[in-house]
């Protein structure tokens, strides 16, 4: 268990109608004019919108609406919004979405004070001033709704890079289950996958760290009974509510206390490869590139990649484990192979080299050019 | 799982020497001149105080020295903190001890603002002003280092109050586990209880809170499952530091949410308790009073109860993990019954009366004073 500092100040609102709320909440912190920013527009399905404009209006908060944000957001649309923001002179900025808006939106709020938001991207100091950021959350999987990162990319550079910093903490965030319920089945695994990843990427680094390790092992398990549920019945109000929070818990710091920096070797593949299919999403392809990497490295830590196995799988052993995995992926419907996910064998040189680049060696095993290589080739 | 809020904004600096960083963190926030607040004097004999001293003076902040609060804190010695610190002009609260070192300090905090502190835990309105308020924390269980209230005695009334509010959380708390070291064992035996009993309180309250069910059965095991092990060895560095923390867990949000105000009909009962015996501590009359409890409430909710008794006892019924967890009380040395405390059974009717009147009447099962004298007795 190593030194660890945790803080994490965004105030959580969760329930069913929570959103009824945000008005007020927004003029309890003297904020008047917001940049509220969507993606593709499903919000406007699912009710959030009509529930956040009208308690907006009910607390007399003017806003303008920027939507359109995609998949693995890009620079050139959050400049756009930096001057929407400014033009209009928004005190505040309002994420409605899922961890692509919120990432967005997070860059806007910090990139109206720079002369080039890019920059603070390359530059990686922490970001102490942004505009105060709230959230409407309507898909579970990043918990950008409660950490202080973004994750931007900039499609000239091919650069998929992050900020971080203290004022990119949310406000406030409100997380109605609800909205979850008309999600396409598809995207429910993908964000159950991603929050899988993110404990994941901590509980392999270090066996002394108990009371964490016992809490991923937790939050692991209700992750996939919930995902079981839905599949059964993917309005299952309880289930919904039980998958969003402990995707919020999977990477808001407590999954990682006394486990260092995690490893984030697989994070780096996963990058690599959807710089390269821009149409992975990020969760299936951290699904599929998770059971490669484990068997690639269960020897570095046999230990601790059996009791992964035990008390996640009900298996004896690591690679037992990772089958169990497997089967369950597979049952969800995802993908289990790079294949399946339009990634070829004529790819993977590329994805490899682009991966090396980003130099995130990892922690677990150190994981180089020839490595990724190989956890490429395995995941084909 | 019903609707929550979840909000902590208080930073933990956890490990081995992060009270190094103690003075250079005060003056980041502005801070100059400290009232640092003590217990008995253990914090002289385990390293705490030498630390922190040297820190302060590092970083040139002044400070003075107020000692001797005890087990269940009074209002009179706050009022004496009270005026030291406003003698002084401190402008920030520094706790060197375990929860009730804590509680004083916020209290203390709190008090310099207005006429009668007492007046403040009458009312009980939210606490919007205070000194900031650091930790050092020494003794694991209560949760004081990282929650907004604070429990004090008024020895004159017979009151036992708290106040609560956003002002009280510690900006910084910081834990080294290593000054847990030479703790006493039956302390260490009665933080774990007090802090399991945090996470009972919430547990039986509702059982479609999956993913916060799932935690508290993870922090349970993992408290129970360090003391056996400092048991064998109480210098331990990871058993210390796991159940610290876990600790710390089991009441700054994370065991409650989605469980609604939790159940602290028991809670009153101690209170009550210890009124009449002052010299018991909390955390052995919980693990008594708990045992009781649990049997008369157990068909309130049986298939809660006999989850616990799975999941926490390997047990398959309610009764069988009740047994379970008596017998490991009793293992490690700990009271499990009332009269072991002290307590006998003609100080049962005084004790009711006191816990009636405090009207805390229970959730998971309605407690009147037939049951609060149905529960004493059960527990003698």
């Amino acid at each position: 268990m190593l030194n660890f500092e945790y803080y994490n100040p965004t105030k959580i609102q969760f329930g069913k109608e929570v959103c009824t709320r945000l008005g007020r909440t927004i003029q309890s912190m003297g904020c008047h004019k917001v940049i509220l920013i969507g993606g593709g527009g499903s919000a406007k399905k699912n009710g959030a919108y009509e529930q956040v404009v009208t308690s907006l209006q009910n607390s007399k908060i003017e806003w303008i609406e920027s939507w359109g944000v995609q998949a693995n957001p890009e620079i050139e649309k959050v400049r756009e919004m930096i001057t929407l923001a400014k033009d209009f002179n928004a005190d505040a900025v309002l994420a409605l979405g899922g961890g692509s808006v919120i990432d967005s939106a997070k860059s806007v709020a910090a990139g109206v004070f720079v002369q080039d938001v890019w920059k603070l991207f390359l530059d990686l100091n922490p970001i102490e001033d942004a505009l105060p950021i709230f959230t409407v959350l309507t898909i579970s999987g990043t918990c950008s709704e409660m950490n202080s990162s973004a994750v931007v990319t900039n499609a000239e550079t091919r650069q998929k890079w992050h900020i971080k910093g203290p004022a990119l903490f949310p406000k406030v965030s409100f997380i109605d289950p609800i909205f979850q319920a008309s999600l396409p089945w598809r995207q429910t695994v993908y964000g159950a996958l991603d929050a899988m990843s993110h404990i994941t990427e901590f509980y392999f680094v270090d066996e002394r760290a108990e009371t964490t390790l016992s809490i991923n092992e937790s939050l692991c398990n209700t992750i996939i009974k919930m995902v079981d549920r839905l599949k059964n019945d993917q309005e299952d109000y309880y289930s919904r509510a039980s998958l969003a929070w402990a995707s919020t818990l999977a990477f808001n710091g407590t999954s990682g206390a006394g486990l260092g920096a995690g490893d984030f070797a697989l994070h780096g593949i996963e990058h690599a490869v959807s710089a390269v299919q821009p149409d992975v999403p990020h969760g299936a392809g951290m699904g599929v590139l998770f059971l490669a990497w484990a068997t690639y490295c269960m020897d570095a830590n046999p230990r601790l990649f059996d009791r992964w196995a035990k008390q996640i799988w009900g298996e004896d052993d690591a690679r037992s484990g990772i089958e169990a995995m497997r089967a369950r992926i597979r049952s969800w419907g995802s993908a289990v192979t790079l294949r399946e996910l339009g990634v070829q064998e004529a790819d993977i040189d590329e994805v490899a080299q682009i991966a090396a680049s980003a130099k995130r060696e990892g922690f677990v095993k150190r994981i180089l050019l020839p490595d990724i290589q190989a956890i490429l080739k395995m995941a084909l």
